[in-house]
């Protein structure tokens, strides 16, 4: 097909195309002439998960340019090729300043891991995106609030299973790979709305809800 | 406190700290000459909730002044003003292209919303979130994944419920309304370093983690 029908089928404008092109997050087409080329399937797929990766996931040009070359990388296990995928998909935390919350945090950290049994590399960006999460708590005295990360971590840990099981139910080695990528993006995105949507009923109380009867606490609260 | 302590004591540079006062974000402090002012404790716990918001959130100037002032909007109950900052600090989603795959996921938020009995109001920005998310799966053909959001709804639920607790033991106001607005920020972020924690501890693998021990799906995916 012809740009303009790659455009029409992905709802991506074609100067915008012509800019991903130009970037090296879609590959070229095959040239029939100086100035017209021909796309195929695969470009339409892979500019949906452009789109997903940028507008729904939230990434930045050069982080899913990042993720997409360790997808396809050549000679990669799925396993690695997703691990490094995700690595590259790790929200972007300023640089921490290294003050005694900071530290204090650190260590915080390495003792919830611990506690979790959980195997995670020194190398893993996350260490560093949640030490900074519990700095900003430290430094607001909510230190109390930490008993929460349990809670998080189990949820976190429910999640990741269910995402692994379905995931082995793909055949397809690509396929495995970009719902390994996909959901690893959108996923943030997900919980966020549901726990938004979680709390809003909670707040505002829900009749519906069998098994959630308020407490006096929670009456009280509303 | 001067200025320089200021900074010094919440480790925001001065100009970022007068760029902050111009914005609106932190109230000015009190004249004590034409060009000197003086700071309380309440500039200092104002900052650190700014910085957190902004470094660890990831929300931008704009997101995070709005919040402030649902926050501290006079005469709203604790209960209004945390959910008007909450709104406000919802993750901007583009826009929606409202072709069919929208329309198709609209219908799956509502019906999620409806199958969990949860009361969400329709002006509820995660809404759009929710199905701009879904609509990407759609058409990248991943609809056999929805089922996900199920146990991620359950989870945030979970997450969600103890977060009230811990906040009902809060007895003064503004510390709720600030722990409240923190988590909800923080909690994303959170989420999103533990789920990639999780998911690397199972696909490579742990030994301690008892009670977790592999299925043989699970065995030949390493």
């Amino acid at each position: 097909m012809r740009i303009a029908e790659l455009s029409r089928r992905t709802d991506v404008p074609v100067p915008t195309i012509k800019f991903y092109l130009r970037e090296g997050l879609l590959f070229p087409g095959e040239f029939t002439s100086h100035n017209q080329a021909r796309y195929t399937e695969a470009h339409v797929r892979r500019l949906r998960m452009i789109r997903a990766l940028i507008e729904v996931g939230g990434l930045s040009v050069a982080a899913t340019r990042e993720v997409l070359e360790k997808m396809y990388a050549p000679g990669m296990s799925v396993i690695d090729a997703a691990g490094k995928a995700q690595f590259a998909m790790t929200p972007n935390v300023r640089p921490p300043v290294e003050d005694d919350a900071w530290r204090e945090a650190g260590e915080h950290t390495e003792r919830l891991i611990e506690r979790l049994g959980w195997r995670v590399r020194e190398s893993n960006p996350s260490r560093q995106t949640l030490t900074s999460a519990i700095a900003a708590l430290i430094r607001l005295g909510q230190t109390e609030q930490l008993k929460l990360l349990e809670t998080y971590a189990r949820a976190a840990r429910e999640i990741a299973e269910a995402e692994l099981s379905l995931l082995l139910t793909q055949t397809d080695r690509d396929a495995l790979l970009e719902t390994a990528v996909i959901w690893t993006a959108l996923g943030d995105t997900v919980f966020s709305a549901l726990r938004r949507f979680a709390q809003e009923d909670i707040a505002y109380g829900s009749g519906e809800t069998a098994g959630d009867t308020p407490g006096p606490d929670q009456a009280e609260a509303r």
